[in-house]
Parts: C-alpha cells; structure tokens; sequence
C-alpha cells in the first residue's frame, strides 16, 4: 500500500523486490497497469479534490503564497488531464527489451546489448502533486519501481494519488511494492532516501535549487540533476536577419520561465549595426529588457528603447524571465569561447547561411543541444518525439537533454553459446 | 609539458582548454598522434628503464614485496608490448561522430544524437606503468583530454612515460595539455583531483578497495568505479553435463585472480547427484578448493576430495583465487534469487538446453553479462570486439560492462531546421 507509514528503509527494500518482478512483466500488462491508474484517478476525483482541499487549507493558513497555492491545487480539469498523460504514456513504445546493438563474434558467440530497467528510480519533488502520477507513468512503463517523495505541504493530495496509482497497479497485475510513497516530506527521510544505495538505483530531483543542494550534500545513490538552462542564440554574419529575429523572439518571449528559453543573445559585429536596433525595439516592444555590452548600447544609443548596461554578472544569468542579455562579437570563434565559459550545457542556438559556420558551432559547442537556424526551445521530450519526459539533464553521463523512457532504463548483454569456453 | 609542477587546479584547467580543441580533431591526427607515441616509447625505451629503475630502486630500500614490485617492473618486452597495445588502439574505429540515433520531426527539424568525447577525465591508478599509455592512448582516441594520477611507487616511471606521451601527440598536432599527470601521489592530491567538477567530466579509478573507499569518500566529480565480480554458474536441469563442465572449469581455473572468474557454482538439484561428484573430482584434480553446502557436502562424502563447509560468508566472497562455493538447489528460480542477493552485477551464466530456463534466467538475472552456455570469462572489451577497455563497471549508469572507447564519450543532439520555432 502507498500510504503505510513503514521506515524509508523498509520502502525501499520493498520497492527493490518488485522491480525484480516488474523486469520481466509484459508491455500489455504494463500498459493495462498504466490504463487502470487512468480510469481511477477519473473515477475517484472528489476523493482527490478533497484531499488537495486540505492540503490548500493548510497553505492558506500558514501563507504560502499564491504562487505555490497555485502549483498545488488541483480540479477536475487537472485531474483530467493528468489522467490523459497516463494515458499518452500507455500508448508510447516499451523501451524495455529494445536491442540496442549486437553481433556474433568471431567464435561465434552471439551478443546483444538489450534495454532493461534500471530497477528502482526515487523522484523527490516539491509542490506540485501531478508529479506523483507523471513520475509513476513513467517509471512503470520503463519496468521500474518507483519511491516518491514529496513535499510536506501536498501531503494529503500525494498520498491520495500514490495509493489510487498503487491499487491501480497492483489490480492490473504488478507488484506489491511497485510504487510507493515515502511518509514525511523532511530533510531526515530525504538523507535516508538518498543513501539506501542497496535498494535504489537513481534518484531524480524535481524542484529548486535547494532540493538539489540538500541532495548534493547527502546522496550516495546516483543522482540525475535537471538543468538549469543558460542558453544562448548566436546571430552569424551570414545570417538571415528575418529568421534569426523569429528565433530570438521565440527563444526569448514564447515561454521565458522554463529552462530552454534564451538568456542571451550574441551578434556578429558584420550585421550589428543592422540587426542591433531592430532586435531591441521588438524585444522592447514584446515587453523584454535588454542588458547590452558597450558595442550594444553604442548603436541604440539616442533610442526610444535604450538598454541598460550588461555586468559581468549577466553573462552568467539565467534569469526565466523577460530580460535578454546582448553581446557584439568579432567572430564565430569568440561566440564558441562565450558560450563555452558561461554556457550550462543545455541547449544553444545559432543562426546563419554560411555551411562553415555551423560545422563550427555544433562541433565546437560542447552542449545537450545545438541548434542550428531553429529556437532553443524545441528542447523537450515531447517535442524530440520521446513522449513525455522527467526533466532535462545537463550532466553528460548517463542522460543528457530529455530523460524520457529510455533514459530511465539501463542495458545488459545477452551473451549465447553452445558450450564456449576461453582459451 | 607533462611533467611541471602545476597544482592539481591548473593542471585540469589547461585540460579543459585542451579538450574544446580536441572534440573537433578529425581522426586521423589522432591516429597518427598514437602512432607518434607508440613510436617514441620505442625509440626512447632506454630513457624509460633508467626512470623506472630508480622506482624499482626505490621499491627495493622500502621493501614493498616481490608482487608490487613485479606490476612496477618494465623491460624492453613490456615496453614494446604498451607501444603495440597503442598502435592496435590506433586501428580501433573512432567513437566520436557516431549517429546514435536521428529523425526528422513532423515539423521539418531534423534531429540526430551524436557521439562526442566527454572532455576531461582522471584516472588515478597504483603501480602498474603501462596504465599510464594505455589510459592516455583510449582517451585522446575518444577525443577526450586525459589527467593523470599514480601511485608515488611510480613517481619516476609515470614522469617519463607520460612526458613521452605528451610531447608525441602535441608534435602530431593535439594541443598543449592533452596529456598531464598530477604530480604527488598522495591522498590530498586525490582529494583535489576528485573536486574540480568544473574541469573534469569523469574520474576512473584502477587500483584497490582502498583507492575506491577514498575517492568515495571526496568524489564530487562523477567517478565510474571498476568492478568487482561475484560471478555464478548455474547448471539447469536439463544442462549438458559435459557443456557444464567444460564451462565451469574456465570459469573458475582459467584465471581465476580477475573479476569475471566463477566463485560460486550453483547446481539444480535434479542432476546434483550425477553432476555434483564429478565437477567437485574435477576441481580437485585442478588443485581448485570446494566449499559446499550441505547438500553439496552430502553428495561427496566420503571421496578424497571431500570439500570443506560453506559459510554464510562464502555466498558473498569474491574469492579471486583457486576457490569455489557449490550449492545445490531446487529451482531455477532460487539460483536466480540466489543471484540476486549475493551477485554483484558483473557476469552471471546458466547452463541449460532449455529455452523457458534460458528466458528466464535472462529475464530475471540482474547483471552487466549474461550468459547462456558459455563460460562468464568472456565479459572483457577485447573478447566483445571493443577494441581496449579502460575496466569493468557494474553500475548501472552510462557504463555497464566493459569500458571501450564508446563509455569514454556522452553524446549531444544536432538539431538543423531552416528559422523554425516553436508554436
């Protein structure tokens, strides 16, 4: 059961043996599994709003915010929809069992290097209560079992969910144990969590910057860290000036909280003087404030829109928010070195017609993702065609840019004879 | 130069400069910056035994024992063997440009996941010289800069093969830095080493429990740490007694001090009577000791070579040496249990002729190797057609298995379209 109130320990030994289960079990009963969670979460709504209900009683009363009260509410649309993305999970390829490479070797002994899960997977996550069930989707689906820990102040609406995921589950035929959630959101069963490396194989932070402190100071099981984005566009000198503004504009304005959007612009001094002023009166009429380098202030000088001056500071900014940083550079080469010092390794951009500049870039910029003449923001599971996704990785181990189904497996090698021994 | 006297922080700094240069180096500068150091070590052999004479000298005063100073030893033959093993690393296909995978998505962006070197990684070592070539020669293929960290036993030996190594490939054109050895072999320099996140990717540890529990305990950079092999047999009931031989004396006897070897033989008790005599004879007669369970011991009582007792213990011992545990079982599915609690990821083999006891061995065998009908000794780079391998790894993360030239590298998306953005 998902709500019992056992030792962080005890969860993760539990989880440990069902996923020796669930690494065996069928995609149809996965994916039944994954149907029936869907048709619960719809069939026990006012259970669900009832216990968000709570939960947003008690963060009224102690005044969190309406930030936070807003990620933690649910109603029946979100519930809807959460139901939906268990569903789009359900219809996505099973990773698990796809042949990643193979060959016979030359004593003939057959090998492949097959996909399997990774076994148990921890989310720990703030706020909001639809990671409960996208976390569980995913990590089913890709055979793991899954340990949640969430946040104290979505404890009633968590525990709600895990429990109609885990009946669900456990109804189409997956183990006891398949999904579970850690009772208390405290930094005591974070440190316990984070150190069961016997039973758990990965932990995934969902939340901010000091969630990911906090687990940096004690985890002893692996960690995939999501990303903080310091991406950059780079408008070459060959660039065509219609696209390279739509793609700073996108990159910029579409969606500038999330960590795929611009922070920084980077133009080549050969189409400055052009490109300059037309960039900071769109970006000044889409509501942007831009912070310029001095050759950038010096050609909108006298403008309705006058930038503020860029400190050293920016550069390394990621701000989520409507500011754009703007820098002149002499060459490609100083663009590559820019983004190299300042870059988080996430997605970078750049614009141009000249076939030499972008061999340069995407060789010579060492990031998840590197566009060439598109926005930084098609970084995403979803639109990479993954599915749905976990989170972004900056790290370039294991995972890097979207962690979808298949990032949440592992591999081994099947290895078949006929009697072969080593000589 | 390989050789100054740079603290740790520097020398992985120029590193990191060094590996922006190096991602974009096309294959044949490597391959001839290899060749150029497999030549140099030939041609400079007598500068090399002079320094490692002084570290044999020194092995001697402090008595460090016949086996260390066996592993710090080169000669003229070992010295030309580290020169072939780089120009066969030289010959191995290039990792890095590799598409893993590609598409174009429904809106025109064409997307591929290609295989570009890590950067900078660190491989702390004790003794053994010719890890100082070998580790250079796979990194610089894979693209990626290499620091180096020995043990102070080979202060002298390491300064010199790793000067060779560096000045070869910057005369073939890799930049300055590529190649660097922290000078000092002690703790504190590992403890700086192990912390410079910024400029290095990944540390590989090759050495003892020691070195690993002190890296563990620092860490802040990624380390993938070699394995250790608690590796079974298990011989099915419908196996090939003949095939379950042959397999379980090379696993065990063939060389049984590396981590692939057998320690423990597991037996379905359906063909113990037959089966369990004769192998206990067989390894006996190799001068192999047996410790048996009871059932086992039941089996041979009696006999000259009638084995000692097993211990709780002996299930989880990684013997590395001419010893091996026997139990006898009921099921197929207690020797995968068995596995499963004792096992340490490394390489599990079933003998069998029958298929569900094939499939499900595969299925519910956690391991980097599995293996069916052939002995577990062939987990190795080199026997899988890897080329070299840097070790083993029995984490699940990014590498498992043999480490080649391909889990030296991560990979990022190239992203192409022509000013698309997201709607």
């Amino acid at each position: 059961m998902a709500t019992t109130v056992a030792p962080v320990a005890d969860t993760c030994s539990r989880a440990r043996e069902a996923s020796r289960w669930l690494a065996s079990i069928d995609t149809a009963t996965k994916n039944t599994a994954l149907v029936a969670i869907a048709t619960a979460l719809q069939s026990r709504v006012d259970e669900i709003l009832r216990a968000n209900e709570r939960d947003m009683q008690s963060g009224r009363e102690v005044d969190i915010g309406d930030a936070l009260l807003d990620r933690l509410r649910l109603d029946e649309g979100r519930v809807e929809a959460i139901a939906q993305a268990v569903r789009q999970i359900a219809a996505l390829p099973d990773p698990v069992g796809e042949v990643i490479d193979g060959h016979r070797l030359p004593n003939g002994l057959d090998v492949r290097k097959v996909r399997v899960p990774l076994g148990v997977i921890a989310v720990v996550y703030e706020a909001r209560p639809n990671v409960t069930i996208d976390a569980a989707a995913l990590c089913l689906k890709s055979g793991n079992a899954i340990v949640l820990r969430g946040s104290s102040s979505a404890t009633h609406s968590n525990a709600v969910l895990a429990q109609i995921a885990s009946e669900a589950a456990i109804s189409a035929g997956l183990p006891d144990g398949c999904v579970s959630l850690v009772a208390g959101g405290g930094r005591a069963e974070l440190a316990e969590l984070a150190t069961q490396k016997d039973s758990v194989d990965l932990i995934i932070p969902r939340g901010g910057e000091g969630l990911k402190a906090a687990l940096e100071e004690v985890a002893t099981v692996p960690v995939i860290y999501a990303a903080s984005g310091n991406c950059h566009v780079y408008v070459d000198g060959t660039a065509d000036l219609a696209d390279a503004e739509r793609i700073v504009m996108n990159a910029k304005v579409q969606r500038p909280g999330v960590c795929n959007a611009a922070e920084t612009l980077l133009v080549h001094e050969s189409v400055a003087a052009e490109f300059v002023p037309r960039i900071v009166r769109a970006l000044g009429e889409a509501g942007v404030e831009v912070r310029g380098d001095e050759r950038t202030l010096a050609l909108v000088r006298g403008s309705s829109q006058a930038p503020a001056a860029a400190s050293e500071e920016d550069w390394g900014t990621e701000y989520l928010a409507m500011t754009l940083a703007v820098k002149v550079l002499d060459s490609l080469q100083e663009a590559i070195e820019h983004i190299g010092r300042y870059g988080s390794g996430h997605s970078e951009a750049i614009v141009t017609r000249d076939t030499a500049s972008m061999r340069a870039f995407q060789l010579g910029v060492d990031a998840a993702c590197v566009y060439v003449n598109a926005s930084t923001r098609f970084t995403d599971g979803g639109e990479f065609g993954m599915g749905a996704e976990i989170g972004n990785s900056t790290q370039k181990l294991h995972a890097r840019g979207p962690i979808g189904l298949r990032e949440l497996c592992t591999f081994k090698y099947l290895v078949e004879g006929d009697g072969h021994v080593r000589g």
